[in-house]
């Protein structure tokens, strides 16, 4: 039995009053038993516990903290925004200037539509492909995350086949099953819905080959489909422009989230002039899609993004760490799968289908103040330092030694038994 | 043609950059043509336009504005929490306590789920009463708004019929046909969702009967099925509980948004014990939906909802309007209907079918500093003081008098007619 501590006295208050104890991608129910729950603050690259513990944190809130946690530029400009007004009976000139700064940076991009999850990015993106064409039919790579919408929620409880009718799905880098799926939508394609990298959850990532991306370029052309980039997840962490656009398979429409106020709650679909009349016909609307303080501080993300080095700067650290972890590894002699960009690292042990050894690892990681995930892409973000990768990989050497010598008498690992 | 104002040269800017100039509930297409679109600033019970010019506002941002824009009390917790940690890679204990605060608030609540839209919420309701009852059909008001998901979005294109399959729609306040609906669900009938009054966009408002809200508790009881209210709008407006906890016919799940967090992007599912294992199967979640700062700043709203006289004085300041309104008209000879609770009020002239006194006498109002709406319910809150009330009931006077002398020679007012 675990010892009582203040994480542990909040779980059982959680019990009572949140579904599950906890729902949704924060839960801690499927990470190793000493994650904690619940925190209490975050500057820069670090978050803490509840229990009083300082991490070194590689998820970035799953993605929204590019730039550091408490970004003092942008949180000013949100705070001096929210003074002026922020959710008020019709929009600022903000949305204007945000939409412009939008469609100067994403090459693809003439006009912009924001809303506030990811999901209803993706979600507007569908919509106004099948409004603009009049079809309904949409194809998806098998397995790829766009949401929980109940069209593509990756559970289906609760949801009804009729929520995923008009759906055809295909396997990512393949290009051959990809028009396969695309025939098989006839006449009645409407777009292609796209992640430009594959990050599904517990498998290792895989880039898009070009052949791939032009593939799904040149079938919407050919048969005046609509291609819809998710670059929810990806958005701006390898690219200052689309993901797709530096392949030359640029997209007609796109979804964009998470880092695009840093942190302040925003989305936002983006589009070509071909896909401006769909975005036109549907009626989307929330009631705080309109307000100014998430804008103003996407205007200072946006400008950080055009203006700074941020994005050399994740490659740097993320090379840093991805040479660092690779050599400590080799130096154990263990096999250490690391896969995806740089600045996305999902890290895997070789012969570990229970996930033991990524559990035990990430565990040891933890108690060495090191915020890892055993099976969910991370991320890096523009505050890290030098500093912060040898502390990182100070705590790795030391978590794969203790790996080694446990590795032969490690519990199965029955967290994941549902999944895996 | 218009004089160049500082709003025109925004919605130019706009046209290039926004799909349609504007889109969703703040476009003001579909209101008079004198109507600003672009705001610069908020305070208490103003808005201001950003040609300058300060208005009442009688729409409080379509409902978020509960206790006064830019609240002292709600901004400071908030500001404070942003500054400790916002959006992080897990929740804080506020998590835990804002959904205590809710259940010991909503009598029918003994759980939360906590979200971004509206939208969202009524979404997991449905998503939550398909799990948790194994049945797919959903019974809904005819006109009703829940939202703009492809299930429930009033316009339907860039939906499919998938989309709203395993949806029977019923007539508000009419009993007979709920059974009807119900009884054509067979027993395949997984949930009710109710508005709790009646506010669809451009008709008179309806107050529930009695006999409604039974009948729809007691078909949803006999079948095992879910009843779940759509309190986005109606939510803490006229009862410090749920609108039909008060009738004596208690949801199962309810959905809540807009007032939360006065303004800041939060919104709730609430349910009971028997609604509990529906929302632990289903799996929703987005990249904001823990974000601390927002769950500080409805603590704060809670905790005055709870021990403020907020609803009284809304009942009071709305009863005012209502009365001097009411006076005013009859003094002008006028047949202006007031219709819905006095806190949501929306107004409508007799045999005005294109609504072109209304908005001749809305234009009115609003170059009298009153920013109201022609169509759609308005909000009261709770920073209204009398003096506000006499400066609206001055502004009325006036422009009850000029719609009497331009009356008879009206032009047609075509800017709604392809909804009316």
């Amino acid at each position: 039995m675990a010892a009582e501590t203040v994480d542990s006295a909040w779980r059982q208050r959680a019990q009572r009053v949140l579904p599950g104890g906890m729902y949704g991608h924060l839960s801690t129910k499927l990470l190793p038993e000493s994650y904690p729950q619940f925190f209490s603050r975050a500057a820069g690259v670090n978050i803490w516990d509840v229990n009083g513990n300082a991490y070194i944190d590689y998820m970035c809130a799953f993605g929204p903290n590019l730039l550091g946690y408490g970004d003092a530029e942008v949180d000013e400009a949100y705070i001096k925004q929210l003074k002026l007004g922020d959710t008020m009976t019709g929009p600022t000139p903000l949305l204007v200037e945000l939409a412009e700064a939008m469609v100067a940076q994403v090459s693809h991009a003439e006009w912009a539509l924001f809303c506030k999850n990811g999901t209803d990015a993706t979600t507007a993106a569908v919509m106004s492909a099948r409004a603009g064409t009049g079809r309904s039919t949409i194809l998806r790579a098998r397995g790829a995350y766009h949401g929980t919408s109940p069209w593509c929620t990756p559970m289906t409880a609760g949801t009804t086949d009729g929520d995923r009718s008009n759906q055809i799905f295909y396997d990512f880098n393949d290009p051959a099953s990809l028009r396969l799926a695309a025939d098989s939508a006839g006449t009645d394609l409407a777009a292609i819905v796209a992640s430009p990298i594959n990050q599904h959850a517990f498998l290792t990532q895989q880039m898009p080959t070009v052949e791939y991306a032009l593939e799904a370029r040149r079938i919407c052309t050919e048969r005046s489909a609509l291609l819809i980039t998710d670059e929810v997840r990806t958005g701006f962490r390898c690219s200052r422009d689309g993901t797709w656009d530096d392949l030359g398979a640029p997209p007609d429409l796109s979804a964009w989230g998470k880092v695009i106020a840093n942190g302040h709650c925003i989305s936002v679909l983006l589009g070509n002039a071909k896909a401006r009349a769909g975005a036109e016909a549907i009626f989307v609307t929330g009631s705080f899609w309109y307000s100014a303080a998430s804008m103003a501080a996407a205007l200072v993300v946006m400008r950080r993004i055009r203006d700074t080095a941020y994005l050399e700067h994740l490659e740097k650290i993320g090379s840093m760490l991805r040479t660092g972890l690779g050599e400590l590894a080799s130096r154990h002699g263990i096999d250490f799968e690391q896969s995806g960009p740089v600045s996305m690292p999902l890290w895997k042990f070789k012969d570990d289908p229970d996930l033991r050894a990524g559990f035990f690892w990430c565990s040891e990681m933890l108690r060495g103040g090191i915020y890892t995930h055993p099976w969910h892409n991370m991320f890096i973000n523009a505050a890290m330092t030098e500093t912060h990768v040898e502390a990182t990989l100070k705590s790795a050497d030391s978590a794969f030694r203790e790996l080694n010598a446990a590795r032969s008498h490690l519990p199965a690992n029955l967290r994941l038994s549902a999944f895996l």
